[in-house]
């Protein structure tokens, strides 16, 4: 990201040849930066995608029952949105690495879409850690019993699925931030500022 | 929020009286948004007092026994995020209504906190949304019973604390967005955008 003032300066003395050189530079900086943004997107595909299969796999039966991931409304929920997650994570990933110009349509459903997915990842961990939560220590005063102690090996892959959705929690806040870079940085900057009133001018001779 | 290119176009013929005129219509402006983004942190404000003070006179004793709000990790953990966020909103309020110029830390600070307490009261109210739906329906094959139908009372007020907070998620998720937009329009563009390299050698002319 570069200072909108330092890069104005900068070109003061374009001539055509280095206007071509800064092509091919540009063109360079934007190959590396939409290689690093897909990666940033295929990343938490992987992470849902093994949240998700631990999550769905996570069944356990002992001398007090049987205890299955779909046997909890919380849980339900994170498989959901780990599965949502992988799916959109790979096909914005596609969208992201095809080199095409990014239009204002396009920043916007990005940023729409990168912010509403970190909010239901991030809600999926937190009810599933509430639930894990209440499953580790229960709760006597509204009689929920800890049950972990039962069902150990359960609670120990539920809360790995967990972990790693806090994980990609993590991943989508940069990707939200980034979104919102590239959405954001092509508008004006708003007008309380004293410096725009003097620039605009002096950028037209 | 206007787009670079056409504010560009707007401020070719600037006279020195056009000028003047649109600093007095820019201050003007200013005060409208400043006024309009202290409003939107003010009522968060509120809607978190409320929430959590709904939630901190919740507790009902009846023949089953008695209950309350600090007897359940997550209502505790939604009291502590509505106090925060309270604490913050009144805070950010008055940082935003005093008039002078905007810098760049304090916008990366409004953009991180705004982002931060989104996350912080979204998880609050996940939580004890999760915890809510527990004790509604209960959870028969992890033996935890449905409690509502002896604390009804308790149940309505948590669940009116709760609704209250995902009105402040919503508040929170537009104040993220205006922090975003004011951080982010202060940088340059990504270059992947094939007008830029034309753009900036046109505005030195």
């Amino acid at each position: 990201m570069i200072d909108k003032g330092s890069s104005g300066g900068g070109v003061v003395s374009a001539s055509p040849i280095t206007m071509m050189e800064s092509t091919a530079e540009n063109e360079e900086v934007n190959t590396t930066m939409r290689t690093a943004e897909t990666l940033l997107r295929l990343v938490p595909m992987a992470l849902c995608v093994t949240a998700l299969v631990i999550m769905l796999k996570n069944s356990q039966s002992t001398d007090f029952g049987s205890l299955s991931y779909s046997d909890l409304g919380a849980f339900r929920y994170l498989v959901h949105a780990n599965g949502i997650c992988a799916g959109y994570s790979l096909l914005s990933a596609i969208v992201a690495v095809m080199p095409r110009s990014f239009t204002m349509p396009h920043a916007w459903t990005f940023f729409f879409l990168d912010q509403g997915l970190t909010y239901l990842i991030l809600a999926a961990g937190a009810v599933s850690s509430e639930v894990l939560y209440l499953a580790y220590k229960g709760d006597t005063s509204i009689t929920w019993s800890a049950q972990c102690g039962y069902f150990g090996g359960f609670c120990h892959k539920a809360t790995a699925s967990v972990v790693i959705t806090f994980v990609t929690v993590a991943f989508y806040a940069v990707l939200s931030l980034l979104s919102s870079y590239k959405l954001f940085s092509r508008y004006d900057a708003p007008v309380d500022y004293p410096a725009k009133g003097i620039e605009i001018p002096a950028f037209q001779g």
